[in-house]
């Protein structure tokens, strides 16, 4: 029997979220709550197609789960908070207690919270949507689905630093990686389009957005990616540094009398795109910029490309050849300009792609590769709703 | 006619030394003075291949430098202090202010006097061997060779990190690079070697010792390199962690208490080989612990490998292909289990080796690719000293 689903990305002050039907992945409808705890909440609805939007104050994220059951109501989308029959969580940090999603239990909250030092920003804001549907529909299943899982099959000599071992031990410092849920959507959706078992594919999938990473796929299961401990590792992103030399901290530290707290923002939240141009985090802008003539947009660009454009040697060569490439999110599925700089010179690894079928390609699902090319390479817009949904029906146990 | 040339290498409290006959490049004598300004001072000379060694106090390096003339004098290796034609000095910094190896100057001793912030261990000390030796030799000219100088052909996208531009514009914050002078070496006698002019070349070069940086070179010209704003950053190496996750900094400072600089200090002496393993720095230790099952010394062997072998498919990309592999440096030179894991699975980009080449070779200059293979790999001893010779000739206008 058809099952509704609901996907859920809650933030400290916000909540997304996307109805299916179940087993057939249609999206019902789908609708985000802003300024959650703040005046003037946003709360926003797609029904047939169109964007409802209303402006109201919303306390907390019990109240916005209450709003949006109660509008789906009043849009008919559904009769009765009964009929939901599953909700999933995205939930950024599973550390090493989660290779895999979860059904929801007193327990598994109290494990989500003991990882909030790990990601203090997101872990706790998720578990806020958790606890506002658990009560609010107390007898469906919900799935926690975390964006380190993926991850986890990572061996040991990738995910961890060259620090003293205890430090590992201890503070759980090591390599983590994110956008799991994600890459895995694209690396299970190539092996479709390849019509390959995923088992004998090695595929780089390239997660770019605000934030960006990429990740070396060996059959199916992730053995590298560019994040780390944190989402700041990496490449460059829209105000994100990524990888650095590490006595810089201390020495921007002493150049400009901050904290360490202060600098670990600037390297956040001023970096990255944005601290190269000093105009914009958002690649359209910067793209735009360099081709108005504008230096310093065009030398973020460079970096910016340049960075992945490293790592498809380096993971490459971590599996030992390559099948595909995948571009994915933002810039990955509408930058013809950023993918044509990463994919620059790769034929010497078998990488033969065709400017044609590359430019202006946009959000759709495409190879962008000449058929006779060895590596593939494919445009492949992401989706961690769907998965979501699944790992509600696998690990909710529902049956359809 | 024959030139007698000094090469210098100066630290905090040791120099060490090394006569040439130009242009032959032939060694005259070496030698090593340690603990300079503590109790038992160590002087050491070889005499006809003979090491003579004695125990007494030094108080600073003019009298080390003195000391090393007379005993020349008295083992007739010179007739007279003004036998010497010129001498050469490493230099661990030279920022942006010197591409190339500079004749010293008063106002060139200011310029890496004013660099000793990027280098606050080593500037000062490098240039307490250049004052030595001016004051005692002041009609000859004595040369600078910074182990930055090759890294300054670096195309901005390489060499800027991700960070408000500003930092680098009053900082001077952005990759350097070091062991130049070392990577000149052996990507200019792989060109002979080859007999190839290095214009056509595509080359990683593998500086790996207690130190270790990885460096692209394309037509004879750094392009990119591993280490950054300093020598902590790129691979793993003996006590020193490489890339990091920059928030891990602010993390480990608030898990342990240390301060930002106490950090570093773990970064820099207690991580690396000796982090992973909790035995030893020296891979040699390493390399036996694993073969005897030690599963910390294993584990610190592979990640060492493993940042190693990802670097070679990250610059093999960088400059669109690559021509020639070279191993140089203590590690680079003697350990055949290193290469081997470096080397692993490079068919895909066309390097083809030979484990019977390999296996068992120490210290020697040779090739260990198989005939057909496209991309060459070889084994360079480096030899810094020469090149600081050479560079003496050129920038001290010395005709032979």
């Amino acid at each position: 029997m058809m099952k509704k689903i609901m996907a859920i990305n809650a933030g400290s002050s916000s909540l997304k979220f996307q109805l299916f039907e179940m087993p057939e992945e249609k999206v019902v409808t789908k609708g985000l709550v802003e300024r959650i705890g703040m005046k003037d909440s946003i709360f926003t609805i797609t029904v047939n197609g169109e964007k409802i939007k209303q402006v109201l104050d919303i306390k907390d994220h019990e109240q916005a789960v209450n709003m949006m059951l109660e509008e789906m109501k009043k849009h008919g989308i559904i009769n009765d908070i009964n009929d939901l029959d599953g909700t999933g969580h995205r939930v950024v940090h599973g550390g090493e207690l989660f290779p895999t999603s979860a059904l929801v239990t007193d327990e598994v909250e109290k494990q989500i919270e003991s990882l909030s030092d790990l990601a203090p920003l997101h872990n706790p804001a998720n578990l806020m949507g958790i606890r506002a549907f658990r009560k609010m529909l107390p007898n469906i299943p919900h799935v926690a689905v975390f964006d380190t899982s993926f991850h986890q099959t990572m061996p040991e000599e990738s995910y961890l630093y060259s620090l003293p071992y205890q430090y590992y031990k201890d503070f759980g410092i090591r390599k983590y990686g994110f956008h799991g849920t994600s890459h895995k959507y694209v690396s299970e959706r190539a092996a479709e389009l390849l019509e390959r078992p995923i088992e004998q594919l090695r595929v780089i999938s390239c997660h770019i957005g605000n934030g960006a990473s990429i990740a070396a796929i060996d059959g199916g299961k992730s053995v590298d990616t560019s994040m780390g401990f944190t989402p700041l590792a990496g490449v460059t992103m829209g105000t994100r540094s990524g990888n650095l030399d590490p006595a810089l901290i201390p020495y921007i530290m002493e150049k400009t009398g901050k904290t360490a707290e202060e600098v670990l923002d600037v390297l956040n939240k001023e970096s990255g795109l944005l601290g190269i141009s000093g105009t914009s985090s958002d690649l359209r802008d910067i793209e735009q910029g360099a081709q108005e003539g504008d230096e310093r947009a065009t030398l973020a660009l460079e970096v910016f490309a340049s960075r992945i454009h490293k790592y498809m040697g380096s993971y490459a060569t971590r599996m030992h050849g390559l099948d595909a490439i995948i571009f994915t999110a933002g810039v990955g599925e509408n930058s013809d300009v950023v993918r044509a700089k990463v994919l620059e010179g790769l034929e010497f690894m078998g990488v033969y792609w065709d400017p044609r079928l590359n430019t202006g390609l946009r959000g759709e699902e495409a190879f962008i590769n000449y058929p006779h090319s060895p590596v593939k390479v494919m445009v492949i817009p992401t989706d961690e709703e769907v998965m979501i949904a699944r790992d509600v029906m696998e690990f909710g146990h529902l049956e359809a």
